[in-house]
């Protein structure tokens, strides 16, 4: 273990917390401090130099004028004042031994050279202090571990993906969006104009923690490129990136966004797919590649075998496998006699792919012992299934893989999370059958199953094609 | 109005319906019915044989062993038995002066030789008769003005969007889709096999269709492709086509699906750019274009203001609009002073793409004057605006809209139709508002206002250049 994995490692430990920019009236600060008391976070202070008076309390945390008034030693500050205050807290947090200090204020180097100006003062002032600096501009950590947090609300549940955003709010959207789906966080961390500890030091740190399964990002650029590469290239985990600033126009705001400069996008995407790393383009995209890498099954080739209930879809299903450089599977003469004992004879199809029309909906022995057939033909590496929706049924192909290990992606064609709730008595007694609140959980036992769920038959077929080349590097197709 | 006008809307205004294929142990044909009673169509009549005895009733409705038996005439015959029924259906159907015939039953054309042939048989019956046939292996009509339906638990709200899909599943899974977007249907029509009624009649008749102000469709593939294109160039309505078989594994999965030949991709997508179709890929990017076209506001230039409350997604948003060919609009400085007026110093962006950073989830003045400032910008055509989630303030938007009416695409980057439903009671309280149930209505008067709104940049993106073009079709980026 290097020193970068200590030093995070510590703060993501931090037992002792000091909040700065709470205040009576409320604001963004209080809002970062609920996530800390929403996680149970072990010691808490508030401090606020306008409140001089004892024992004043806000949201149920004490508050002090300063930190030596609290004390007690004090691990990590966050800070989240007007700009103009920071340069002092940092200041007051180095003397006092704080170990870290999360900048969520914003107004530096995002600004222009000034603020860029500002950013060096304040890194020169840690590193005489040997304390290190998490933002400006950001949201800072959640690890439901230790109880850190940077927004009310927030599962307490851990999990196996390592976030690292250089955004704050992308941070945000993604734990709701996360939740969602059944997905839980080791830490997810947002760093912002990263003016110490920055996306590399935190990509080096998720490779090597032991808590973190697989790997997503959201950045605009990445300074010291070469150290980056040799990162994705040591990393053995599944790694995700959302990588913005593609275009002109984007660049433009991501330089005032975060002050970031994106870069050549043909160079980004060579240096992606050579190493392994899976590009997405938006959030949707992030959290179906998520799913997928959440447990992958290994695979050699890429053959795929389509069912779907419905129909249409298995056309264009087919679209998108093929598409996706994925192969569609040729059954075995023994799978299609034994098909032919289940599947209707008309308005269905028992080559691939595999059309086992609407009856499924109804015909619970007729899904299952597809899903058995066409899992078990040696001549097939990897399915995807077109559902109406998800019902009750995921449990058959939760058995199903246990037994074959091979990757499958589901397309769920009515919006997965809405499920019973939206529609009334009628419909739910029809065939709508799971509630809404019970899908998160649904999707978290397929994840870890090595089953992914997906909005379209585009991702779902990415899905699978991500996972073949994941471990397939050097195949082109 | 021409005769294929009349003709399918004499079938839309069906009085008297008879069905075969409903049994006591029940089956697909009892789920068609059930369709049928729950819009309250006026007069069914179950027909099969194997019942002879008297008065006797299945889901309410009384069963005759035949057409003669019910006494009175009937308009449509609605026909989910074995194929091997079918032609003696067919015959006893023309006989007694059935308008027409809706072939549930799949195991013709798809299948092969033999099953064309005895398509081709089934045609020269109806024809005798003057009788009209859809399908064979379709799903029928959906009308809820007229009370007919292809599924239960459909929404008896009529709406503006005409459905065509030559598969049924399709047609199914955009009824529910829609439901959780608000989108009401005029029409929908599945035509499977299109062995008399096909895709060209029903177009043409949508396109008349005083009821229908936007058409959708998903096919595999068009006969005769002169006529079509004679009513793509004619049809003052939009035109969203979901064309599938692009790849040759879809569209040799069509062929085998309806037995449909798919064609060049290519000749297609230059068919569709030159007469202003909309061409989508998935279900879900379906929905999203429906929405951009209930109301679609006419715009000259493609100038688009982004607005972002939570920052990153700015970026992402930026590279989207830049990718489907969109300008992104430079502000007046006006516009800007104004903006500064309201806009938080830090952490934020008054350039265009305008970031109001997380605080506009807790200021609604920010949010509301941020909205009214851009929308009237006069170098600005069409506004792009990234959310977490919708909320309650949706109003302001609808309000502004009324005043500006430029093009407004949204998106929710949390799953819209979850909302509150799908979390804990500390989140609702923090700041998810919306309860599921709600959303749909909430869509619906967003749709209805001009505004659509989607679940990713990218869609938000296509909608907007898709509105531009649709009223620009000679512009090419």
């Amino acid at each position: 273990m290097n020193n970068i994995f200590s030093e995070i490692d510590n703060i993501f430990h931090s037992k002792s917390l000091a909040v700065y920019g709470v205040s009576r009236k409320g604001g963004l600060g209080n809002i970062l401090l609920q996530g800390f008391i929403d996680q149970e976070f072990p010691n808490m202070y508030i401090i606020n130099p306008n409140i001089t008076e004892p024992n004043v309390k806000i949201m149920g945390i004490p508050v002090f004028p300063d930190l030596k008034s609290t004390g007690t030693s004090i691990d990590l500050v966050l800070c989240s004042t007007h700009p103009k205050f920071v340069k002092d807290i940092i200041i007051e947090s180095g003397e006092y031994g704080v170990k870290a200090v999360i900048i969520f204020s914003a107004g530096f180097g995002e600004k222009g050279e000034e603020g860029k100006k500002a950013e060096e003062e304040l890194l020169k002032i840690a590193q005489k202090y040997r304390m290190r600096l998490i933002g400006p501009n950001c949201m800072g950590f959640y690890c439901p571990e230790t109880g850190l947090s940077f927004f009310p609300a927030l599962p307490t549940e851990s999990g196996p993906l390592g976030f690292i955003s250089q955004s704050g709010s992308i941070a945000n959207i993604m734990a709701f969006s996360s939740m969602l789906k059944g997905i839980r966080f080791s830490k997810s961390i947002s760093y912002g104009n990263a003016i110490d500890l920055g996306f590399n030091d935190f990509l080096e740190y998720l490779g090597e923690d032991s808590n973190t399964e697989v790997i997503a990002s959201y950045i605009e650029g990445v300074s010291e490129g070469k150290r980056f590469i040799k990162l994705i290239k040591k990393i053995r985990k599944p790694i995700i990136i959302w990588k913005v600033g593609i275009t002109p126009a984007g660049s433009k705001a991501a330089y005032s966004h975060t002050g970031s400069l994106c870069g050549n996008d043909t160079l980004w995407n060579n240096i992606f797919s050579q190493h392994g790393v899976i590009r997405v383009y938006n959030l949707e995209e992030m959290i179906s590649m998520i799913q997928a890498f959440i447990n992958p099954m290994p695979v050699n080739n890429c053959r795929v075998a389509i069912i779907s209930g419905p129909g249409g879809p298995a056309v264009s299903s087919a679209d998108a496998c093929e598409m996706n450089n994925l192969k569609l599977a040729e059954l075995t003469k023994e799978s299609k006699t034994k098909l032919q004992e289940y599947i209707p004879e008309f308005g269905t199809s028992i080559s691939n792919p595999i059309d086992i029309s609407l009856q499924a909906t109804f015909d619970p022995v007729l899904e299952k012992s597809t899903y058995e057939i066409v899992g078990n033909d040696p001549n097939v590496d990897m399915m995807l299934i077109y559902l109406t929706m998800l019902t009750p049924r995921y449990k058959d192909l939760i058995s199903l893989q246990e037994k074959i290990a091979k990757p499958i992606a589901i397309v769920s064609a009515i919006d997965v999370n809405v499920s019973a709730d939206c529609f009334s008595n009628t419909i739910k007694r029809s065939f709508i059958h799971l509630r809404a609140k019970k899908v998160p959980g649904i999707i978290k036992k397929m994840n870890e199953a090595g089953i992914s769920v997906h909005p379209n038959e585009d991702l779902a077929a990415k899905a699978l094609y991500s996972t073949f080349k994941y471990y397939n590097r050097s195949y082109s197709p």
